[in-house]
């Protein structure tokens, strides 16, 4: 269109590659930019070109970080013989939210999908099975997704780790602390039902 | 938080500086450009550097642009006579997408607000009586939006247009087509029966 200047329709394109950002949404975004002043601009774009430049994967967990071994690995105040198994590093920062999780962590990136054809070798399941290898685990938590694609990667990596000998456990399933019986989906409530406690 | 890479949490505040977007999304769109590799990081960082940097605003209509006079100010073919005064550049927009506007724009970068304190000397109303100044124009459309601050906007400028003898008119106001009457709220439907027509 003639009233958009080129400036402006290619940040638009930009912003739209994000997820959730369509193009009524990147127009506001990038007017919002222009309003506000070159500096609010400047500073996304330089955290951007840092983002990758100033990042890594720890060498032991996978998760971003910015060195290697990440601050968690490194803690020798973590017991390192407990992993818990995540699908990605914002399920990481989940769990240290809860401030009830001493040990460390490893992140697949990602979950099996046939669908999307992810297999295990897309994931990092190698190096989960180097640390395991090195015979200091005692426990391995699967905390994937409680979706189909997080229950089947939950379910291959729970054979694979057998030979080691070590107790694999999975998240419990049940209603959402909060949650409100009547409005909890037929799924969630079977697995509260099933995985009731004795009081 | 110790699990969270510095690059990462820069980025993901000055994604918070933008409009509509909180922190939990934020960090979902930092966690997608690690994925998803550095090139639309760096894409995305270039295009905001230049946002600034490549546009301006037009000498005439005061709308964002890469040229100036823009490229409506110096279309031949567009009515000089008319003028619609808008907002924001994305009215211009709005109004340039029904494709029925042959006139040119002017773009207010703001309304009257008394509460922000916004006054007529913080919007482009001295630009456009300038504009009025030179004698070429017939009518002037006052295309704010149909709000208190719009109509604050429109009333304050129908005053200091009175002098300059032009017509002066306001978008009209009524159902939006493809709504529902019933669910029409009550000013709006105020509006439609104080402005109906006959048939």
């Amino acid at each position: 269109m003639a009233a958009t200047p080129k400036a402006v329709s290619r940040l638009i394109d930009a912003f739209c590659r994000l997820p959730g950002i369509g193009p009524k949404t990147a127009s506001r975004l990038v007017y919002h930019l222009l309003r506000s002043g070159r500096e609010d601009a400047l500073a996304l774009s330089q955290a951007l070109a840092a983002l990758h430049a100033e990042t890594m994967f720890c060498e032991v967990c996978c998760n971003i970080s910015d060195q290697s071994p990440c601050a968690i690995c490194a803690d020798p105040g973590r017991d390192q013989s407990t992993i818990c198994v995540v699908e990605a590093p914002l399920d990481v920062l989940a769990i240290e939210d809860t401030g009830r999780y001493k040990g460390v962590y490893h992140v697949l990136h990602g979950h099996i999908s046939p669908m999307e054809r992810i297999g295990p070798d897309e994931l990092r399941v190698k190096e989960l099975l180097r640390r395991l290898g090195e015979g200091k685990v005692r426990e391995v938590i699967l905390a994937t997704n409680p979706t189909l694609e997080g229950d089947a990667t939950a379910i291959y990596l729970a054979q694979v780790l057998q030979p080691f000998g070590v107790e694999v456990t999975r998240l419990a399933l049940g209603l959402p602390r909060g949650g409100d019986l009547e409005y909890a989906d037929r799924m969630t409530l079977s697995e509260a039902l099933a995985g009731r406690k004795r009081l």
